[in-house]
């Protein structure tokens, strides 16, 4: 059964600090160890559960999210990200991971620019996403690139098909 | 001139995410990361910026408080929470440390249980107490120990005659 792994309480919490626009002077140590305890307390309260009790877990964003905003766009190392994720989510990786990707400047007119994150400058988006094309060339086995300039429905197909390979 | 370093709008968030009674399942490794992002902002916010302009910081809680309640109450090894901790405080460490120390079942009698922190164990609370007075035989020329089993002024007289030691 696949299950998407769910919000706990205080990573809900901890969400809203992070999103929340008033929060102008949040430094970049801060917004690193909140989104790492979020994902702690996820790990611990939905994903391991769940994985002992034999499911498949559909996670939004985990440890190559973390590289790519607070790593390729906020300039934190990638041996401190590293070192405290591995903390965080112990030996736990993906099997597989799909990046969506779609230029900066199309995203953000998708969504609008309202919380903190989509607030960060131009070059700061245009950082991250570098950021994720270069995992998927460093994860080519693990990491599936798509483009998501085009129709919704050919994006699912895509990740339908590579869905049936994994589990075929 | 002395101030208090204060808070910051994000840490005060966190700290009511850290002290709220219903979120009974926060895992350790959730707990240690809330608590170093709430003093990676105030480093950030409040603290350094009071340093350079010259002003002496009295702050409630630091490090050691880390290590007595993370690492010797809850467990998680000394090393994690030093390298943690490094990133959030680079090389800033208190020139002098008073540790308040009390019996914990008096200290819990005198201000109750209401938190989330003072809600656990009294074999917690007992784990918390060993840990503060190992750090301050592990670190004697910083830290002073007082014994709070006494009146208020007598205290306050004995922090008095180290701060003018200090600074005389």
């Amino acid at each position: 059964m696949i299950r998407e792994p769910g919000s706990t309480r205080s990573s809900e919490a901890i969400r809203r600090i992070l999103l929340d626009p008033q929060n102008k002077k949040m430094g970049q140590a801060t917004e690193l160890l909140l989104y790492l305890a979020a994902r702690a307390q996820l790990v611990e309260e939905k994903i391991l559960p769940a994985l002992k009790a034999g499911r498949v877990i559909i996670s939004d964003r985990f440890e190559d999210s973390t590289l790519a905003y607070q790593g390729f766009g906020a300039g934190i190392s990638r041996h401190t990200i590293e070192s405290f994720s591995r903390f965080v989510r112990g030996s736990l990786k993906p099997d597989l991971t799909f990046i969506l990707d779609i230029h900066p400047q199309k995203g953000l007119a998708r969504g609008g620019r309202h919380d903190r994150v989509e607030k960060k400058s131009d070059a700061f988006h245009r950082r991250v996403r570098n950021g994720f094309l270069t995992l998927a060339r460093q994860n080519k086995k693990r990491i599936v690139l798509l483009s998501t300039d085009k129709p919704v429905r050919e994006v699912q197909q895509q990740i339908l098909k590579h869905l049936k390979r994994f589990y075929g």
